[in-house]
């Protein structure tokens, strides 16, 4: 791996974060746009991560009796109408499907035919064909809960859009559970909260604060909107996940109604919960660097890369060898839940090879050449230390301690993430300083989290918006009560609550 | 469990096939029609079949190298014209989005607005835009093989729909292969279809024929279509899967080239290879009885019900906690790969209970009273007998040998298939033996498997379709060379091929 000066990725954060982010992911071979509007493809390297994503939470999800079901993908006009019906001015973005075939114009080209009665919608959510299924499943109080899950692509037209973070079609999962007792809704909406909260820290190595939304902030039909909020590398929020309380809002709306113990008519209690591709945006955000992607290893799609290094005149297919016998070693080994996956990179392509790893942000890569077998050593670098940093290692030491060092690296990475946000979190008291502060940030330093006194009304939360696209991103669980004064009408408050500039 | 005269599916499949296979798909909760025309919805107990597919088959593409990647929803319309420029009268249903928003219609309704200036079809295959990018990718022949595969929804506009069967949008995956030699992706082609022959024989139980499609039959733009045909407990075929080799068709048509390492470009050679949600249709004709469904214990969302048994005034609490103490030593247990998976139902509702098991398909049922807790017994019930065949074993004994006891009725499923296909398939030499066969067929006894002498000619093939609505299933790659005269035409022919009725 040749000696390089600048980065791998141009430009750096701090030249242009967004053109940074765009680049990252082309460097990494993560995904691309596609030539359908708005729209990407996800490449391998891309999409097993979220592979990695959806079988391990999956597996928390059914721990708790949630059971996956399929929906179908479109959504008739009507149901939408529904829902619009108490909507001044209603206006969707969404695909709406208006023929069901196509015929050859006379032109040589072709032309929609067979026009529907009613046209459909690509769904946007699944939530109204969900909220139909559970009113005829449910009759009796023996019916509930239901809990479902949904893997599924869903549709929003989107005007501008980036990678991961705002797609036109994107992937994620939603969750719908019904219940018998509002207490048993609430749990189960804090229970989802939970689960997203440890896998978004443990697995993305994403430290969140977690809170619920304003009442302006809240999912349209929700009692409560609690969420899980990220701070990026250039000091932006990300929601990385949702989970709503319903109440009985929904259950009425879609007449989910059973007979309780006693036998009295009653609507259901329910929760909405779900997370997208987009969370794999903002793992790109958080650990990220001028060399291009960066992974935790436990949503990698593979952890360990050998590089074999062929001197010329020596033998290739012992330092071969040598790389495969290292590579049956690691994957008889078990990093929580999976096997350890080992790439072997014999491409003769010179310095690049050793880049494209970096870029790749493999969390482990190993140089093997003659001189290492020999003295049955390896040349390790590792993906949270800088490009260049490489150490000789024992090959029985490395073996041994392969999984120790992929938490290490884990581990750091949700430390750095940590560390990072509390040197750009601040308690503001003072209008002007909490004005100051947003209004000269911008690029890489894209503000800060800001701890600051509400005194609770939308008039406040509206006028912090539009004065500096600042939004309340959540009242935090954990904000202690205090005595205090609103950051923006000076009126008396009970609480902080986070503001920041979110994506 | 009440003794019944009667079956648990009504009509049953001597009385009417078609609206068996509808009864048993609703009495086991597996799926139903959806409000929206065409498509279903499937349910928890139907969609673990399919998690339990996907699951068993990716991790056999991936041991092969293959690797998941996503590809968008929607097509440019522009791409289909490109297909449809040399089909003479071109017509395709398919799901066509002209529109990317709704407004309100000011009658209190909405209407599509914002027209797109190309519609979008909703992808019946991702072929076109897979092929494009992989033309994007293909440079050099060290970018080969590409091995590509996706499992997503896809959208084929049906008329007449049939749950499983036929959808107008259904669950599948799609493997696409990029090679730089014609023997390595002919070798690709026989591999995927070896994978489709294991998974289906093994997990799903249905024996099926290997062969290859008549020209007439095989896929547009392929030059070799290979498939898997399973026969029916009607006797009509279904096409399980099938892997195509597209030579350099599909490269040509995409624009896939490569350097070669003599440095000439040259088009690769490709492959395509699939499997549907409807091989759970498959499934479900095969083993299925006039109780309802039967699952193979390798893909059923759950191998063992224990049905608790409280008599009047014994401890329910004592009961309950004998039941989980089973299922704890049971789920302790793997059954190949999985975690053997126990349910307890507890529910006061009679022998409905034990009904609603045995209609679900569940491989093992337990019944656990009072006495079986004090002679440390179970009351066991397999799913491949009777339903009212029961015996007592011990308890240990029971949990000793639950993975023997699933893997037999597993072999037993696969064995009576076996014998069914045997006692149905015939060798025919006269042709009006071959008529009358076909003629008198009808309902449950749509036919036989029949292996005919065919000339090759594609007027034969035609002619037995149009009388007879028989088609060559496939050359099957076991018919042996030999000497014989074609059913149709009289002419010589050196070869016997699979006649069948198919769905
Ligand atoms: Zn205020
Ligand atoms: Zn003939």
């Amino acid at each position: 791996m040749a000696k390089k000066s600048k980065t791998a990725i141009t430009p750096t954060r701090e030249q242009d974060y967004p053109a940074w982010y765009q680049e990252v992911i082309k460097a990494s071979d993560m995904a691309e746009n596609s030539p359908v509007r708005g729209c990407m493809v996800i490449k391998p390297w891309g999409y097993a991560i979220w592979e990695n994503i959806m079988h391990q939470m999956d597996a928390m999800f059914k721990q708790t009796g949630v059971k996956n079901a399929y929906f179908p993908l479109f959504i008739p006009l009507s149901y939408l109408e529904k829902e619009a019906e108490h909507v001044e001015g209603f206006a969707k973005e969404c695909a709406v499907v208006t023929h069901h075939k196509l015929e050859s114009d006379g032109e040589g080209g072709l032309k929609p035919a067979g026009k529907l009665t009613e046209p459909l919608i690509v769904r946007p959510t699944s939530e109204t064909i969900i909220g139909e299924s559970m009113a005829r499943w449910t009759t009796s109080y023996r019916d509930l809960p239901i809990l479902l899950n949904q893997w599924a692509n869903v549709v929003r037209w989107e005007m501008r859009t980036r990678m991961f973070l705002r797609t036109s079609e994107f992937l994620w999962q939603e969750g719908h559970t019904a219940h018998a007792t509002e207490s048993e809704a609430k749990e189960r909406t804090m229970l989802m909260l939970d689960i997203y909260t440890k896998f978004v820290e443990d697995y993305l190595a994403m430290p969140v604060i977690r809170g619920r939304k304003t009442v302006s902030e809240r999912f349209p039909g929700a009692d409560d909107t609690t969420c899980i909020e990220a701070m990026m590398q250039d000091k932006r929020a990300l929601q990385a996940g949702t989970s709503h309380f319903l109440g009985q809002n929904f259950a009425k709306g879609s007449d989910i109604k059973f007979q309780n113990e006693e036998g009295t008519e009653t609507f259901a209690w329910t929760t909405s919960w779900g997370v997208s591709t987009r969370m794999i945006g903002g793992m790109i955000m958080v650990h990220s660097d001028d060399d291009g992607l960066v992974l935790p290893p436990k949503i990698a799609p593979a952890h360990v890369v050998i590089l074999p290094i062929f001197k010329k005149g020596e033998d290739r297919r012992t330092i071969m060898e040598s790389a495969h016998g290292l590579k049956d070693a690691l994957e008889e080994k078990q990093f929580h839940g999976r096997k350890i996956i080992v790439e072997i990179d014999d491409r003769d392509i010179g310095g690049t090879r050793g880049w494209d790893w970096v870029k790749k942000g493999i969390p482990v890569r190993i140089e093997l050449g003659p001189r290492d077998i020999e003295q049955n050593s390896v040349f390790m670098a590792r993906r949270d230390n800088p490009s260049n940093q490489k150490q000789s290692m024992d090959r029985e030491e490395f073996i041994d301690q392969i999984t120790d060092i992929l938490d290490n690296i884990q581990d750091t990475l949700f430390n750095r993430a940590v560390t990072r946000r509390k040197e750009n979190t601040f308690e503001i008291d003072d209008k002007k300083k909490f004005y100051k502060l947003y209004q000269k940030s911008k690029g890489f330093n894209n503000g800060a989290f800001i701890m600051s006194h509400w005194c609770g009304s939308e008039k406040c939360e509206e006028k912090i918006k539009k004065d500096l696209s600042v939004t309340i991103r959540c009242i935090p669980f954990d904000s202690p009560t205090e005595e205090g004064r609103c950051i923006c009408c000076d009126n008396p408050s009970s609480r902080r609550v986070l503001f920041a500039k979110a994506y």
